[in-house]
Order: structure tokens, then sequence, then C-alpha cells
């Protein structure tokens, strides 16, 4: 079974935007054994689009094109599908009127060129967009490639692949598919988890070991191509136990939706301790990272935004003295922040931060010196990081806040 | 003239990377007025990379070809590009001898296969390479498109294609290239924006106008394709000028860098005017992306995390009644919330917000319902906004966010 691509978007050509939706279409095709030998990408433009069909027709047994199918004029390509297909467009009255009906209720004026975005190919399948108003088509064609039509916002994009997905493995009959397995680790390097892994990479039986560099963290994932029978499942999570076993302190889920700020959450919510933040350097991350979890509210009520040291005073009753003794960078500081939090909220855990994130250094301590107070769980310790200068300030600000979070997911499970 | 990108990875159509080198190669195309009407990614296949090159060269005036020129038994464009040619592989002693000294140099043996580096097809010109080994090449084809071969890794293809840039240039004696603005909106969909301004697309003499959904907002870039006179940048701005009056509320900036976050602080700094902040809702969400801004801490020194209703009593002085008698979800307690922590915190002007960002309703509000309060600027208001109740968890407190972000920067500059 062969698959294609198909990008659609100016943007892409004229090398303003990456092709995201190639690499998250192809690895979903992947997953489940369908190769995509080709990926092509082409301009908002009707004959370049028919032009692209007719060669992609030619030469596979299924077409995904992502773009185009929103209400400007450069969105045409629905028009120049159906135009290949010499077959008509039909108007899905049900999402015209959801479309309308978002309109009223942002007290917008319809605009009539969204009604391109209720359009599907006749005969096709309309597939539902949960995140925007542009419908999608999967088109079952007899005589040459089945088509499917997809957004190209990647929001709207992704979680109808991910739904697709399923169909496409039923309506193709697919018999093989990857059994896999991503194992997600934060602290250590690339480099390093795989050098250490060497003795199991290449040499796990079926299982093979990739790592992938994520935004802050290391992806590894195990897989096995097979006929989704048990003794892969098994196979696989033999291999994984024996890695999760010498890495009990980076490694922290092998579910792709659970974030480090989740896992922290569930132990707070299973161990019943509340937690609340006096945030310098990072002004609220931290705090905004554990309320964006649903249900955070059961552990946290409540902190401190303390940005200068004269709030740091007033909110936190840190004594100007220990400040100006110490620096506002330091152990102490760090320390009289996260139990002072704690002590005022009232609540089982107080975390804090104080650092420098740039773009000058303060206090004689170079860009990137951050200090973690931690408060409760029997302890008062502060952890001293120190970054790359060269980390841009919001990489900074991001990893104090996950260091903050993976030290307290190792004391949480003690 | 027309070229094309072809990308050559066995990764890159199993969706393992993301393919930067497409994007980097076209910018830079575009940058001289070179327009790619397609891009093409194939796997490491002797067949398939013949394939696509047959294709490209029927449509094409120039073919840029990276990847698959390393060492490894994968490697094997030059042999497949050469073939298609009907031409020899040469070789090059002094980069052969280059390598054999980096081997040399970190003790290693040499390993035959790293010979495919240093060859290059006959006749061409050679493309050195400074942060790797595999040699480029500028194969000019009197009978057919000219090729262009850049290696894989971005270290060494984007050093290169910046080099070549200028000797693509004086090989074609281009005299057009882009000049082109970019026009930032934040609160304006983009189909609004795009109707409203029909009377203008297509009708604003060489300007082209076209539209960008970013995330949470629309970018206009406005573009001519000229000599690089000053007049091309005179119709832009002349454009430019038409359409920002019309969007003074929704038009924040033609700095691509310059965030709506920026923009605020700037006016807050230029107007000298210190803010505080109460976040139930987006829980710190607010302050961090104030903080986010270098030289923040001149307007900005600290401020409330108030998740819980208790906490909004305990810090901020908001009695229970009010938040019982009106729910917490109100304009009463979105403005208290606003004048309490200004008042508190001794600061010019205080934001608050509270809302349901979901999963579940809270005291009968659906989710997606936000109260944003402003105290200060001789004024109190509040702002309720119904975002979809289909709209993440994360979307809603981020365009919460924005909202109270665009809210300042209107009354900031009256």
């Amino acid at each position: 079974m062969q698959a294609e691509i198909i990008s659609v978007g100016t943007e892409l050509l004229l090398g303003r935007i990456v092709n995201t939706n190639a690499k998250y279409i192809a690895a979903k095709l992947a997953d489940i054994g369908i190769e995509s030998r080709y990926q092509t990408t082409i301009g908002d433009n009707l004959e370049h689009i028919k032009e692209a069909m007719a060669i992609a027709n030619q030469r596979n047994d299924l077409i995904i094109v992502s773009g185009g199918l929103g209400p400007t004029q450069d969105d045409m390509t629905k028009q120049a599908v159906a135009e290949f297909l010499n077959t008509k467009l039909m108007l899905d009255k049900v999402q015209l009127e959801r479309i309308k009906r978002r309109f009223d209720e942002r007290g917008r004026n319809f605009v009539e060129s969204n009604i391109k975005q209720a359009q599907y190919l006749n005969g096709s399948e309309i597939l539902p967009n949960y995140h925007g108003l542009a419908l999608g088509d999967f088109y079952r064609n007899d005589n040459g490639a089945d088509i499917i039509l997809l957004p190209g916002p990647p929001t709207e994009m992704e979680p109808m692949m991910n739904e697709l997905i399923l169909s496409v493995i039923k309506n193709y009959h697919l018999k093989y598919r990857l059994i896999s397995k991503v194992m997600k680790f934060y602290g250590i390097s690339e480099s390093q988890l795989m050098s250490e892994l060497s003795d199991l990479v290449g040499n796990s039986g079926r299982v093979s070991i990739a790592s992938y560099a994520k935004k802050h963290e290391i992806w590894l994932r195990l897989t096995i191509l097979d006929n989704d029978s048990d003794d892969a499942q098994i196979e696989i999570d033999a291999v994984k136990l024996k890695i999760a076993k010498r890495y009990p302190d980076f490694y922290y889920s092998d579910n792709i939706d659970e974030t480090l700020a989740m896992v922290v959450v569930k132990l707070l919510k299973a161990k019943n301790k509340a937690i609340t933040a006096a945030e310098s350097l990072t002004a609220g991350m931290f705090q905004s990272t554990i309320a964006s979890v649903p249900g955070a509210s059961n552990v946290f009520s409540g902190g401190f935004v303390t940005y200068s040291n004269q709030v740091k005073t007033q909110m936190l009753n840190i004594p100007s003295l220990i400040i100006k003794q110490n620096g506002v960078v330091s152990e102490q500081v760090a320390t009289s922040m996260a139990e002072n939090a704690k002590v005022i909220m009232n609540a089982d855990i107080g975390i804090s931060f104080t650092g420098v994130a740039g773009p000058d250094s303060l206090e004689g301590n170079p860009v990137g010196t951050v200090w973690i107070g931690l408060a409760g769980l029997g302890m008062t310790v502060a952890q001293k990081l120190q970054f790359a200068s060269t980390d841009s300030r919001t990489a900074i600000r991001e990893k104090s806040v996950l260091e903050a979070l993976r030290m307290l997911w190792i004391k949480l499970r003690k």
C-alpha cells in the first residue's frame, strides 16, 4: 500500500513556515505500516494542485492532502480536487448552520466566503472538525487513488488525523502494524541516554529503540512491526522495564499525553498534599503550569509572584537584610521564599524560584544562575542550577519550572 | 525562473524528523525572487531519486537536492543523480586527503565508504563544506534543469546554501527580489479581515496582500517583486498605512519578533505605569507573559495567584459575601480583584482574571466564560469574554491573557 502526502500552502513554498503537517501525517501512517513514498508541497494554485493530484494519482493507493480548506480566496484545494475528479462540491447544511452560529456567538457578521468550509466532494465521507470550521473529506475512488482532505492548521489537522487513522486501518484491512511504546525522560541528554543504552540498542530481539529530542526532554520509542499479537506487547514491555529500572529519576511516563506537571499533580492528589509557590524568575509560570492540569484546584489554591525585592519583603516577609547579605539569587532567599509561602498559604509544600533569566547578569551572577527552593515533606532544601548563558530567557524560565517539577516528582515518590 | 526543492531521507518519509531544510532553502530562494513551485520528499532509494529527478527536470530551471551525501550505505544521492544524468562521478583527491586526516586526528581507522563524500559529478563545480565531510555540487545542465546537491545535516547545509545564494544570483543574472512587510493583528478573524480588505486585495498596484493564520493571531504580508528600488518600499508602506488606519485596535506591530506583550510593556514604560495582576483562571500566566519581556521589572514588581475563593479573600480581601452573591465568575469579583490588587501592590494598574477553563462548567457558567478586570488609568472596568466551549483549557487561558493585553494596549494609547 502506497500513500502520498500533499501539503498545500504558498507559505510553505516561500519558506515562511516549516511543514510539520507532512511529518505528523507520515508518522501516523508509519504507525500503521503504510509507507508514504512521496511527500509533495505546492502552493495555493488551482492548476498546480490539479497537476500534483494527477501525478500522485498514478503512483499511489491513497493521497492525503492538507491545507487550503479555509474561507479565503487563496483556499482552493476542494475546488481543485473536485475539478481533478470531475465531480461536484456539495454543501453540508448542518455545518453551515454551525459556522453561522459561531459567528453569531462572537457577535460578528457572517462572511459569505465561509460557505466553502461547509463544502464536501460529492460521494465522499465527511470528516468532522471539532477544532475549526472547515470540514475534511474521505473520498473512495474506484478509478484511482483514494483521497483524504484535511485542514492546514495543525490544531485542527492533528486531532482529525488521529481519529481518521482508525477508519483507514478498517478501510484497507491492514494486517500489519507497528506496535510501539513511548518512554518519556526529563533531565538527561539524548547522547548520554543512547550511549548508556548501547548494549540494548540493536540487541533487544525484535524491539527497535530510537530516540527523539523533544522540547526540553527526550523520548524513546520501542517498536515492533507485527500482526498485533500479544507477544509483541510483552516483548516491548520487557525492554521497557529494563530501561525504566536504570532511570528511576529520569523516566517519568509512557503516556504521550501525560506531562511531568500531570504526573506531579497526580502524586500530590494521591498523597493529599497542598502546594503553593513564590516565583521571582518565573513570575507565575510554575503556578500556571500546575493549573494547566485539570483538577489542579484539589491541591493548589494560589500563591505569589514576587518579582522585585521589595515585594519579596512585603508579600513574603523576607527580611531585606537577608536579601542584602546573601544577594537575591541565593540559597537563603530561595529557602526563605519557599518556607514563608508555605506558612502564609497554610500549604504542605512551598516551591520558590529566584534567578537570572537575562539578558543581563545580576549582582555578579551570570545569566542562567537559578535557585529553586522546596519547603515541606519534612525538609527545607534549595537546589542551584546553572543553565548555559546562551540559553534564551524563555528557555531558562521553562527549564527552571521543569526542574522544580522533577524535584517534586522525585521527593513525592519517597 | 522555476526551482524545485528535493529532500532525500527515509527518516522524513517515516515522520521521524521535520523537514527544516526545505523551509530554509525555500526562504533563501524567495529572498532572491526565485519561486520554488514544488517541494518533493523521497526516501534513500536509487530508483525513487532518479524518478523524482526526471519529473523535476521537466518542470524546472533549477533543482536543489539535499540529503544522501554521507558515507553510509543509505547515502546514494550522488550516484542516483549521476545515473540520471548519464555521467560519471569523479574523485576530489584534496577532499579525500582532508577526510583521511580527520580520521587520523580523531584516532580512528579510515572507513572506505567515506570516499563517497569526496566524489562529485563530472563537469560540476565543487561546493566546499566547512562543517562536514561531504562535498556539494553545482551542475550546469545544458540539456535540462541545473542541479545543486547539498548535504542533509542543517548545520552543514545552511552555511553552504547561504554562500551558494551569491553564486546563484550571479549565475542566473537575477535582477528581481521580493520586498515584503508583515502586519500583525490580534482580535480579528482571518475571514473578516480578508473580506473587509477585498477592495485592496488585487487592487493595490504591485502590492500583493496575503493573510496567514498564526497561533491566536493573523498576519498580513504585503509583497512586491521588484528590483530592490526605493519605490517598492514606499508603495508597500502606503498600502500598510491604509490598512493600519482601518484597524487601530487590531493591528499592533509590523515587527515579526515583537509580541503583543512587548508592545504593552513598551507602552507601560513610556507612560511610567506600574502594573500588577490577580489571576484565578490563568494562575500566573499573565504575569509570566509580562515577565517574558526583557526589562519588565521596570513596570512589574509582582502580583497574586488567587486560584481558590478562600485565597481571594485571604490575599485580596475580597469579602466572601461578594463571591457568594455574584458567583466567582462575575463582573463584581473581577473588578474587586483588579482594584484590590492595585491598591495592595501600590501599582498604577491592576488586571484580574476569573473564568471557567474547563473541562467542567462552574456555578452554572459554561466552559469558556471569562471576566477580565482592569483598575487604573482613571477607570475600573470588566470585560466578559465567551470562548467556544470546544476550545481547549490551554487555549481559553492563553487567549484570555492576550485579550487582557489587547485591552491594556488600547487603553494605554489613549
